[in-house]
């Protein structure tokens, strides 16, 4: 058995020389971590939780669930328009479950280089951490900043505002039906979008004074327009003929689950916004230049619910056209 | 099953009103809470884990286990001397485990409960949450600020600075020897420190500017004195006839086992300082105001490891006089 601090100094905080710029006054290692906050700015703040065989298979690649489960918690602050700065990660680790020590060794050090690795392309410090033993579970806080009153939030949609998604949908449910399936390759497209989803971070920072209200997609689109809605109070129209669907969705599961997996899968993490019909061309140019497409699917509306979507496609018609927006 | 926004809302935000004071420019409810931070002030940010069978009995009062889990989290800012802002809970619960939906009611009102009183009692903000299913598991983080430059480390001590603490020590330990033991009665001293420790936040914020270097103890007084040691390079001579024991540890473990207890035990949340001789009575009389005694225990020295510990106190001499201070 390793020790706790053993495990946290050595894999959870290798890269503790903090840069100048980073914000960090005092790292881990003391009772808490000293930051440093931007004047003029809010603080975004989110935690998320990653539970083995409920977020993540538990065979997934270590590097993986690293990856992952630092990208669901900064697909929040993408969310909200948010600069990334630092995060921090309570891991939950049953040593016992390993073989031996060097089991241990060799899936911390992949876990450790998929956070790592995300956090040093987000610019995002890991300024603390804490280890604790019981069933895998990986909670993560992250911390943003955004300049005060710019943030994006879910509540700013207003009737005649277009309704847009970033890249393409789909991608998370099809490469969990893939990797039931028995499909272990790497670099399957949706494989990739489900096991290492890149959380939208440049693109929510660059929506900021562009769209109206945004959310990310984590339980699918119709949820998630579902609680963009509510928050704002406006009903939608959606095109079902210009969903953008991920790369071999539809030849790896058919038509009409590529659309249900687009419609209602989750786990995409793409931005779903709305914005003034003026700032579409605007937004598309921004996003262009981060190569990342940005499709309008639909218009906010006065009248409840959600229409547009064929009935055929069960889930998304019954569950989510209730009575009120 | 109840679903996971039904569980937040109704359990996890009751009291999201926010204050004008409280800085939180937007609740849960959103991608991210947006917190306003004060200007001039470093913000402290610590995570805390606490895993059933592991932190606390799974047969724990439900009060116990929100108000515990969130009280030693704080303990981690009182250490720090910040004022306590803010709070985030990641709430991992395995809804299996309860006998019918009205179990869950219960537990999670009673849960709730003590986690909100504490907040109150500590005004701190619970600002965001989430909620995943798993084996029970409670991931705290807690933000608070101090002025740049004010807050405490445990790197500051220098030979010479006196050693003490506040309140009593060997509680925790206690407690939980009495819980194992059959004990039940929520009134029992020793039960309360084990399962309702406060952290001693007010004491943290009166020591700024008084205490070279703090930390809490929650892995026992001569770990973490071995912690505080190690960060500000000094060694420590301690007086064992001075040691302040809980209240009813000795009647109920014995002198040895007491003393043990309040030596390595742990679980304790009581703050372990050190401070310029000169500074001693002035500190005495700032917790004096807050009801709360700082007792001298030792001295700082430039000579390795801890001395004074009698040979007999087995866990302590051989585990913490290493070679480096």
């Amino acid at each position: 058995m390793l020790a706790e601090f053993d495990l946290i100094r050595r894999y959870l905080m290798p890269s503790q020389t903090p840069l100048p710029a980073d914000g960090v006054a005092l790292g881990g290692g003391d009772d808490a971590a000293l930051l440093v906050p931007k004047a003029g700015h809010q603080l975004a703040v989110s935690v998320d939780t990653s539970v083995v065989d409920v977020h993540f298979p538990h065979d997934a690649p270590a590097f993986a669930v690293g990856h992952r489960s630092l990208a669901v918690a900064l697909s929040d602050l993408a969310a909200m328009g948010a600069d990334p700065r630092w995060c921090f990660m309570a891991l939950t680790l049953d040593q016992r479950t390993f073989a031996n020590d060097h089991a241990i060794h060799a899936w911390l050090e992949a876990f450790a280089k998929g956070f790592h690795t995300l956090c040093q392309r987000q610019a995002t410090t890991l300024a603390g951490g804490d280890v604790t033993s019981g069933a895998l579970t990986i909670g993560v806080t992250v911390m943003g900043e955004a300049p005060t009153g710019h943030a994006l939030t879910r509540a700013g949609a207003t009737p005649g505002d277009m309704i847009a998604v970033t890249g393409a949908l789909g991608g998370g449910a099809g490469g969990l039906a893939l990797w039931q399936r028995g499909e272990r390759d790497l670099q399957h497209p949706l494989l990739r979008r489900y096991l290492l989803p890149e959380p939208r971070l440049a693109a929510g920072v660059a929506l900021r004074g562009l769209a109206s209200a945004a959310i990310d997609i984590s339980d699918g689109l119709l949820a998630d327009l579902g609680h963009l809605r509510k928050a704002s109070g406006v009903g939608a129209t959606l095109d079902m003929t210009s969903l953008p669907l991920a790369e071999a969705l539809e030849s790896s599961l058919g038509r009409d689950a590529a659309c249900n997996a687009a419609l209602s899968g989750g786990d995409d993490y793409e931005l779903l916004v709305t914005l003034p019909a003026e700032n579409v061309a605007s937004a598309q140019r921004a996003l262009g230049k981060l190569g990342l497409p940005l499709t309008v699917i639909g218009q906010c509306s006065d009248t409840l619910g959600v229409k547009g979507i064929a009935p055929n496609l069960g889930t998304g018609w019954q569950h989510f056209n209730e009575g009120a927006p």
